[in-house]
């Protein structure tokens, strides 16, 4: 038994390291800043992966607040993550992803702690990005199409 | 050796579902469509997640031509995976991430076939992003702040 759904989204060059992504006729600039030899237009795919997974959780704890009937006044989440920038130059045997990454959640309610705590550990489990990032992907080799 | 660098990004909860995501002063809004209980301010953070990996792998190829010296004119990619939606809704044993995905690139360039294939095995060895996901991530409880 399955409901599975395909989600899609394009990426394209426009600059030197700027890249015009999209997903269902929205879209976001994501660049490099100056000194990484980008021109700051927009967030990094590392950054954007980052506010991705503050999302899904914030998210997340809205609709499973409303199920679990907590009372949610304010959500508001800090992530951070640890990234080896020797991986992805190919120094060492530094892996080029993330080693950690960390989240702060801030939460309004007077519901009592226990509540919150079962709220979240739910969260915890169902959120599909936390999972994703968490227990890995299956990324299949490209298709690759060369136009000359 | 290792050249450890912390990236940060905020999400806050601005409405029903939807979020406020910023990173570094850019801000993005992520949303549901209508159908599902959102505001269809935005992407949703599962299409987020294949906008960051797609954004990486087009700036990696950027960077790796440049270092190995091919020309490429233009570099556009379709990106997309599958989600079993029962996984979030606790039904079964599905999980609650991505099962699977998928990329297609589409390059132009007038470099050899031979090329363009070295220059994608490096993408897809040291895009951070991609061996983010592929390879997991160690993901830290979070901690919870409860304000009455």
């Amino acid at each position: 038994m399955a409901l599975i759904k395909t989600y899609s989204a394009t990426a394209k060059k426009i600059g030197e390291l700027s890249v015009e992504t999209e997903a269902r006729g929205f879209k976001i600039i994501v660049d490099e800043p100056v000194e990484k030899g980008g021109t700051n237009k927009g967030m990094n795919p590392v950054e954007l992966l980052l506010c991705s997974l503050g999302a899904c959780q914030t998210m997340a704890v809205s609709i499973f607040a409303e199920q679990l009937k907590i009372n949610i006044e304010e959500i508001w989440m800090e992530i951070e993550g640890d990234l080896d920038s020797y991986g992805f130059m190919g120094y060492g045997n530094a892996r080029s992803g993330y080693q950690n990454i960390r989240y702060h959640m801030h939460i309004k309610s007077d519901a009592p702690e226990e509540k919150i705590n079962e709220l979240i550990e739910l969260v915890e489990k169902r959120c599909p990005v936390a999972d994703s990032i968490k227990n890995g992907v299956k990324l299949d080799k490209p298709k690759i199409t060369i136009v000359k």
